[in-house]
């Protein structure tokens, strides 16, 4: 294909904007539209960037025009214009909408909210990138997952892992929407026990010995994960550290650097200029990361916002086929927002580690 | 000894205060006094209960009567009239208390905020109330380590646990002092991995196999523990649930009668009129209680403000030997304070248990 | 009236269960039974403390029954059963309630949620009792504007009072539901300016001259409000000192006494060991009491859970008529609770007051 | 002065490093170097950015060197290359800064944190730009100030305000120091009534008659302003729209846009590819903008790390006297950011505002 491929983004949310935000980078891919369901500050601000936007709903287009805001078409006229549709609708919705996919006869990535059997493929671009190659649908798996997924694949490639444990914490409302949802002063654990992020990372990892047990915490920036995993054999933390390095988008972060919460790595985003203070990659705790006989224990935060946003611009390379090489898409996706190789940790953890192992 | 213990309790903060309350109810028992280091609303509302107040500062007494509050001396006044002191001050300050003590010749139980070292033996009423008998300095070990303590104590008590992984999540500060004191919207990870709490349990539980990552939440409200215990062999849920059950201080709240979540917990302390909603009790979820093969996972709450209360009350007894049987010592305690035995799950976990195991 | 008069409490939430606890201490009423309308941990409380419970649903009896609660009958049961009703039901419903309550011909009590004109009067016990003599319905104002009602009423009997300002910051939830209720890291502002509550104050205390705004901060421990309040001379820090002071149910608290924030005098509370630590005083603080030519400056907090609960036992009183003197019930109530007269300002504010003025 | 004024930055902190990024966006200033006290991830990205970075403290450079990051030399070093400092260390220090810099006769900006007597002059940019020209040493007023003039300006320019009455509640600390710092759960009042921000609008706007109360909320999103201001004569919802739309720097949202508290305005700012999410203007509700009979009712948005980011730009320009015109320098420093007259409210605002007056 020589043309770039038209993205449309269905849904204009927390992960449709940033999607959007991305696609406008790549220069495989051009940005047809972004559709919005409700009217207010965030689908005017596609507007003021240039964003063609389509509406949802049934109103007539001149209403949404009226109300101050260029109106490019339905969903409908949406699909009918773009190769692959990125559906970043609320969750459940991905059945529905992919009736409409189908009749157009077009291809879609879906998102975490939906389940695995929606799509048959589960992705995170450096585990199964090939599974997905010139699917018609995948599903993007969730923030949590995602960060599962990196972090494991790098233990699990190497057949280390015997079982893990992971705890996760999660945040309780995203920021935007602090003002009407979220919690006050109390924590809330999942009653589902194992929770379902275990059985989830399998969609992608298959066959991986996983168990996680879940939790919300007062705040909204960003999941935590503890994670105490199991060895076939005694490892060195040397050797750990060397694994996760080679993973792409997961980054070392330093409590002695001043790095030493969810806060202040989202404030080095800040500093970063990151757009919109966005952490793509897993960020791993390096002076937690400790090894004691047969146990790797870990401690990462995933920025639930952020860190699939590079592995949905994966999935439309793999679905349309216009790059069949993983390392090739993630690499070209990595520059464009760029994420330097272990860009963090090379600005910040070259130092001794700590020698627990 | 057929008159009461005198006891003095030294530090009239989070823990002293508790302290005072419980030894006021205990018929074997009398509060000779408490000291202050800070004059506020806290050592007035002391004077207010009658209890004799000591100052441990050097200013004369009379400066402190000008200002408003009867002191009965100082703190060397109040060592030289108790059998036993509880010492509640900051951490840290035990060493050097410890020598006073130790000229005057009284007893004294301390916290979890000392080394074990300092006393040679830690206590949980429950596991190594023996142990403590008649020592002159016994140190009750900290709230999370007590929790530890009861719930492991249940399953290792019947050789059950081949490994226990924990992840505790704490709170940020307390009530009292919350003010001036805490954190905002992120969490925190120890650094230190494993964590101190694991070491910290076998000062009490010699030989207990098992390993603690910690960090702390934007709250006030408890600590919260998920325990993944690997056992040595399979057990049922209902092994599990029966062996809990048994433990005293050691209570089953439902999710699904409205307790999921530690607030809830809280709340119910403040419906059932316990003095400042204190929850002396661990709070097990019952129905995020799960079995998996050779695998138990247990999710709790340990209300930092309180659960060592009724310890200290025990350690006080062991010290002094005027009782030398734990369980009548805990079930005095308990019913002074109105800890009926698994009073909570009696009022309110008779449902089928859930059955993932 | 010889016998007692029997108060039903028609709903079990954070007022319901707070008002059967004080009218069970009133030596003048009965506590006939209180209604709910879900299953949890709160309504197995009431069983536990022995209050008669009824349902409000159409379940038939024996089915609570069989899920451990024993059921004494149906709301219209407990209606025929009572004298007074205390409708404590979720905001909105006075309406269809009070047909019922007419329908029996029994007199009821509403909340501040319901509107003005639901009963005509609106009851703040010392500013208005004699209204609420004898009338069948009654309604408590809210909590914000109770607070209100008795701190301007120290200054309007005075005829001091000009015009008042006051901004209000309210909570953003209440404790018992904020696991699923509430707001993260932010602060909503009313955009109705200016609010309900300045209109709602002079349905008890005509003709004042009050203009509220509001916002909601992320925190559960009581409302706080700054009033400025223009007088129509001027006066001294003493005179309005002396004016409030002579309220029922405002109390002084100090920051240099420790009591520097919502959290800290809440922890006086649980000090004092006052039930759930409810603070149905308004407490004014002391030292933030400032005069200026001809303003007053005072900040005090109002605590949402607690505050209305002793106007709710008045309220009783006057519709029945069992006490026709205001200040003879406010005393008895206040008796039954433990607020002695200005029992917070007597412990800790014997101080000499900040000169500004 | 044909070349470009050479800029130090002394502090690397939330301030510091602002300055640092927008120095470097002025085609008439360079960023000679920044200072920084502590040795942490934020100088790293400093390093990054390509910022030469100078050490305060005794260390050896080639100590710093070591530590893998570059140091162009000594705070004494800086201070001999630029015309002007701007002082970002804290607060309180800059008297002794003030010192060397008089000694290297450098000009220099100091923050809100010192006090008006230490430069004599206080500055906001639109009110009194001319008072700082060429002034040695002038002082930008704090986050909250900087808001008050903004608003008040607009009003007391047209000789509007009998009396300005304001309530601020303060965010209780910095996203970046959030992890050890900050509150939970509660609210502080503060009890120096009148608080000190009217006073110090005072320093800028002379005359103003302004009286302000303070406290302090759980979060760290921006500080929020309600303001009463009395009026010298009726004026209309209107007439005060198009005064506040005349300043610079002061921008509407709308609640009914989505834009209805602290955390939506700023999630705005991340849509709007701010950096670091900065709100440079002052946030007023448009939807909350009320006006009755001779009162103005007004709530506003301060965001404190960033709205004195432009002020100090235009006092460097003050300062060394290469702009004589404030509103020329305005107008480039708004261009340098992106700040376009009332962007915001030209997005989000065209709509009939509400009709209260």
């Amino acid at each position: 294909m020589n043309r770039k491929v038209r993205v449309g983004v269905n849904g204009y949310g927390v992960i449709g904007k940033r999607v959007a935000d991305a696609v406008v980078l790549q220069d495989d891919m051009e940005l047809t539209g972004v559709t919005y369901h409700k009217l207010d500050y965030r689908i005017r601000v596609a507007g003021v960037k240039g964003y063609p936007v389509y509406t949802c709903d049934n109103d007539p287009i001149s209403l949404h025009a009226a109300m101050s805001i260029n109106v490019a078409g339905t969903l409908d006229d949406l699909i009918n214009q773009v190769d692959v549709m990125v559906d970043c609708t609320a969750k459940g919705l991905g059945a529905k909408n992919k009736l409409a996919y189908e009749k157009a006869g077009i291809k879609a990535v879906f998102q975490g909210g939906e389940k695995h059997d929606l799509t048959g493929v589960s992705f995170t671009a450096q585990v199964n990138y090939h599974e997905a190659l010139n699917r018609q649908f995948v599903r993007v798996v969730s923030c949590n997952t995602t960060g599962l997924c990196r972090v494991m694949h790098a233990l699990s490639r190497r057949n280390w892992i015997k079982k893990a444990r992971v705890v996760l914490m999660r945040r309780a409302s995203d920021p935007w929407e602090s003002h009407n949802s979220g919690m006050i002063n109390t924590v809330v654990p999942e009653t589902k026990v194992p929770s379902h992020q275990g059985p989830d990372a399998r969609t992608v990892l298959r066959g991986l010995n996983i168990t996680t047990m879940a939790g919300t915490a007062p705040h909204n920036l960003s999941h935590i994960h503890y994670a105490m995993v199991e060895t076939n054999h005694a490892l060195t933390v040397k050797q750990v550290h060397d694994a996760l390095y080679e993973e792409p988008r997961l980054a070392f972060v330093r409590a002695d650097d001043g790095l030493g919460a969810l806060n202040s790595v989202i404030e080095l985003m800040r500093d970063l200029d990151r757009p919109r203070n966005d952490l793509w990659e897993v960020a791993v705790w390096e002076d937690a990361l400790s090894v004691q006989e047969n146990e790797i224990y870990l401690v990462f935060q995933v920025h639930n916002e952020a860190i699939t946003i590079p592995e949905i611009i994966d999935a439309i390379r793999a679905v349309t086929g216009i790059e069949t090489d993983a390392m090739r898409s993630i690499e070209k996706t990595n520059c464009s927002l760029g994420i330097t190789k272990n860009y963090l940790s090379q600005c910040f953890a070259e130092k001794v580690l700590n020698t627990t192992g």
